[in-house]
Order: C-alpha cells, then structure tokens, then sequence
C-alpha cells in the first residue's frame, strides 16, 4: 500500500488523500428494506462493546446515582468521517472537491495544463497527493470559496444529492453507520446533547447532518475558512474567502468544541489520531465517562485499516485507548449491520 | 460630556469605556417581591412596539401561514450589553476586569507606576481610555489570559456572585432587563431556539447566562481569545493565550453566527451601531423577520443615552431601524418594568 506523509491537519483538515485500495472492494450484496430506526441499538451484538454503552449511559442518567450527571451537562461529541460514515477510499469532502474541479473545468481552460488541477481532472491522485500542501490549498480555493455561504450551501446540496460512492453505487448519506445512527438516538432518547466535532469543513457537513445524523447546523462544530459580511445590490451576504479559519483536527478539537460549546462533553466518538485529544479531553476530568474509538476491521462488509492508511490512520490513539479504558469497537464482531441498506 | 474614540471593536470587544455619568443617579426605589417570570410579556406596555412582536411571532408560528417558519429555523440572536442588561457607566466586563486588576494587584507591585494598571488601581477612568487601544489590551491580558479555561470560569463566577454594580448597589445579573428576560421565554415558548450574540467575550458569559437567560452556554456566541491544548500532570486542559481569536461585533456579528450557529436567524435584538449588521442580516434576506432594537431613554430608571455616548453608541443602527421598519423600543414608554427587582 502507498502511503503519502499528507496528513489531516497538513491539509487543512479539508481535503482528503490517496484512494487506499483495500484487498478486497467485494460488496457485501443482500439489502433488506429500509424503515424507520428502530429505538434503542438494535445492529449492534451482544457483548462487552454494547454493554460499556449500555452501562455508562444507565450510570450518569440513573438519578441517586453516584454517577449522575444533569441532562444540561449530558454533551457527547462526534468525530464525522470513519465514525459516523466511510471516510474510505478518500474523505468525502476530497471527492466532492474533485467533481468540483470538473465542473468548473470548463470555466478555467488553463486547468489543462497547470497542476494540481491537471491532476484533478485526469484522477491521477499519485501526483495529486504530491502537489502537497500548496497543491491541495489550490484545490481548496478552487472549490471551496469566491461565493457566498448560500451558494456554497446550494452547492453542496446539489452534490450530495447526486453524487454516488464508487464502491457502494451510493449517495454517500447512505454510507452513514447504521449503529452509530442508533446510538447518536439512544443517546438523545436518553437526555443528551449530540453534537459533531469533525475536521471537515463545518459548511460542508451542516446542509445535511440534521436529515442523516438529527444533528442541527447549530451542533456541527468543524473546520472553517474566513467569510465577509458585504451588502451587494442592497441584500447582506457573507462571501467565503481563501484563507483558513479554524482547523478543527487533533489537538484542534478541545479547542474548537470548547469555542463553540463552552461546555467539556461526558463522552466522545471517534476512529483516528486526530480524535485523540478529544478523547483526552472528554474522559480525564474526573467523573464517569465514555470514550469510544470505531475500529475499522471489516474489509467485506465496509474497509479494514489502522496504522497504515493515510486517510483515518489509528495509532496512537488505539494506544491511549488500552491506557484509558476507551471502547473499541471491532466493527466486524461488534456491529450486526453496517449500512442501513445492507 | 467627555468624548473619547475608543470604539468597542477598536477594545477588541472585550473591555468597556469610561463612566458616562447620567444627569440622574437617582434609583427608582420600590423593590416588589420577585417571584417566577409569568408567562407572556407582562413587563410591556400595550402599544404598537409589544403588539409588532406579538404580530411577527404569530405570523412565523401559525401553521397554514404564507409566513410560517418551521421550529427547527426560528432562530433568535440577542446582543447583550446594553440590550439584556446595563452597559452603563461601564461595560460590566470592564468593571471585571478593574476588580481583577486590583485583586491581582498583590503579585505585581510594579503596577503601581506603570500605566494603565496605576489608572486603573486608582479608578481614574481618563488615564485608562487615554492608555487607548493598547493599555486596554495589556488590561486584557493580565486580567484574562495565563491561566487555564477552568480557572477562568471559577474566577468569573466568584466574581458574579460578590460584585456589585455602583448605583443600584445589586449584583449585575439583578440588572437584567424583565420585559426581555420575559421576551426570551415568549421566543422559546413559541418554538424559539435563543441564542446571545454579544461582543463581549464569550468565556466571561457562559457561566452565568443559563441561570439568568435561560440560554445554555453552547447556544452563546461572543468574542475570544485564543487557548491552546496541552496535558499537564497527566491532565487535558486549556490555557488562555495572549492572544485574540474572534472579535463578535459590527460586521462580526453575522460572521460569528454563521460560524456557530450556521443558520440564518429570523430575530435579532440589539441596542447600538455593533448589532446593525446582525439585524441587517438577519432582516434583509426575504421571509416575515423581526428586528428590535432597544432605544435607553430612561434616564430615571436606568440611563439616557443614543449618539453621544463612547459606551452602546446607537446612531446608524437608529437610521436603519426606519427604513426597514425595525422595532425601536421605547425603554421609558414601552416598559411598565425595567428590574425584577423595582
């Protein structure tokens, strides 16, 4: 397997990276119907993965209990890609920037012959990923900023709308996982706050986190470029502009979730390094808490990976989590469905 | 009256200005006993300023309604000082951080003779605002930095609950406008998520906001600072920097709420020319808005103040407020209370 040395953070938590060809891109096939989710965590199995969920959350919501915590205080954070839908073979956000790419080609003649956007155009992600920093920033501006917060919203809805997942033949809100769907509504059902705190660009998730997860705009906290409050012809806009804001990534995430939420959540959800502090954060405060790392260890059913990926890579974090008494879920043993159209 | 331009922004929204005296300090006396804020708007006048609020939420409320908004984006956004609670004489952040200079005034015997700790332990407020933008931040920076975002809200909370403002010798939470205290609650009845909007830093708010709003501390969007994640001992923490991330004012104001809220509001509430931009924002997109500013003309109650003040300056927001038919609250003619404590 390639691996290249771009990481999350390096590309400014917005683009993603190499397409990390997994052995095997068999579909597991059988979709039963789609309905409703149902209450509680039904696709998740039996055993001590869903018990350390079914146990934490009984413990701080039981009242008498030592572990009690106030439904105000019950705030539990989310990292988005590899823990709440694929972030294989590349970030979403990359393949979003791509299609951009060829759909302003025709505007930009010279993109030709200039890179990264040759590169872009050909799907020669071997010398995309060798542009490095600067030839994803590139990239980022070209996609991602020079209109305004409203059409860059319409934007991405159209995208996510059309556009389909190679391997699955999918809109990508479909790549969501079902067991984390369940548990971001068990967790509601039971008093909490559920908020998603992802290195991708928060205007990228917020047109639809609230049908796929149930998770308002107003609780996405992300990673973010600059805007400019303008009035043209008479009507307030703000314009996105070519210059990073905020990148919510690594050690990035206390710091954005307690900018934006001003409280320390009692449990974190994450699948990589960049989650790390995030779960420091979440679990070493005293007082009972839960932190959960999805490990992505069904190369059938969706991708196997840890340590050597360029794209949710989990290391060091994996590490913490036996120090720390984290979750891990074994996404083969630990969860009976993946997909909701499985 | 003494005049210095030493704008809000320019005080990088966090420290206030000098004391503007009102030609009466004289306290309205006759303290009723508090009790639970009743239902509805009880504090307002009948009139036209109470009946264009009670029209625009029934008119976004009403299902069948050519105007209706769905609950999920009836968005309100309120300023704070001077539209919450009193701004006058001071700033109560700068009044914060006078108490601050002078409790930490012990570890640091130079301030005596060095300027603007020497003006601001001997109150004298002319000295300070002449220090200009500069003094103010080194005001800023030993009164609100170097320590970690924990400490910082123990120390704000102490403070809140001890200090006392000037004239009405109450706490400063105690000056917290009823009829808007009542507003809040009428939105949020109706389906309202409320949110604060402030340019003052949104660490000194969020500790005591849910208590006297009702408004969480994720759902407080303000100025900050800039901290940083490390683990000490074995601990995650995060330490306050010298450093400014976000300035909520002016033209900041929708940058801001698009950041953390990330949705349009339909309400907006303000007082002076730092909240223009947020009502313009909010009002001039298309749809049924309301937008509110309360006009201070009670000089007797609270204080007299619009063009010539350095502290909530109202001018161009006032011009705005008529030609896009704003609601201009009359605080001496729309209130039947200002205090829950009258």
């Amino acid at each position: 397997m390639t691996k290249h040395s771009l990481s999350r953070r390096k590309m400014l938590g917005l683009l993603g990276a190499l397409p990390i060809v997994s052995e095997t891109l068999l579909h597991a096939a059988a979709a039963p119907a789609q309905g409703a989710t149902p209450a509680g965590l039904p696709s998740w199995n039996e055993g001590a993965t869903k018990q350390s969920i079914l146990d934490f959350v009984a413990a701080v919501t039981r009242e008498g209990s030592p572990d009690f915590v106030p439904p105000a205080e019950r705030i539990a954070t989310f990292d988005n890609d590899g823990t709440l839908w694929v972030e294989h073979p590349m970030y979403t956000q990359m393949a979003f920037a791509l299609d951009r790419v060829k759909a302003l080609a025709p505007l930009h003649p010279e993109w030709k012959d200039t890179q990264p956007f040759k590169a872009a155009l050909e799907g020669d992600m071997k010398t995309l990923a060798a542009s490095g920093e600067q030839g994803l920033m590139a990239l980022l501006v070209a996609t991602h900023t020079g209109m305004t917060a409203d059409e860059f919203q319409k934007i991405v809805l159209d995208w996510i709308a059309t556009a389909r997942d190679p391997r699955f033949k999918r809109p990508y809100t479909d790549l969501a996982y079902l067991p984390m769907i369940e548990l971001l509504g068990f967790l509601r059902a039971n008093g909490f706050k559920t908020f998603i705190a992802s290195g991708g660009g928060v205007e990228f998730m917020r047109p639809w986190t609230e049908r796929v997860y149930g998770v308002p705009p107003e609780q996405v906290v992300g990673s973010s470029i600059k805007t400019r409050f303008q009035m043209r012809d008479g009507r307030p806009l703000l314009f996105r502009l070519a210059e990073v804001n905020f990148i919510d990534d690594g050690a990035g995430k206390p710091v954005g979730i307690n900018e934006h939420i001003g409280r320390r959540p009692i449990a974190a959800f994450g699948n990589s390094d960049g989650d790390l502090e995030m779960l420091q954060w979440t679990t070493m405060s005293g007082g009972r808490r839960l932190g959960l790392i999805v490990h992505h260890t069904d190369a059938t059913r969706e991708y196997a990976y840890d340590r050597e990926t360029s794209v949710g890579r989990l290391d060091k974090a994996l590490e913490a989590a036996a120090l720390n008494r984290w979750t891990v879920v074994d996404m083969k043993k630990d969860w009976k469905r993946v997909f909701a159209f499985e």
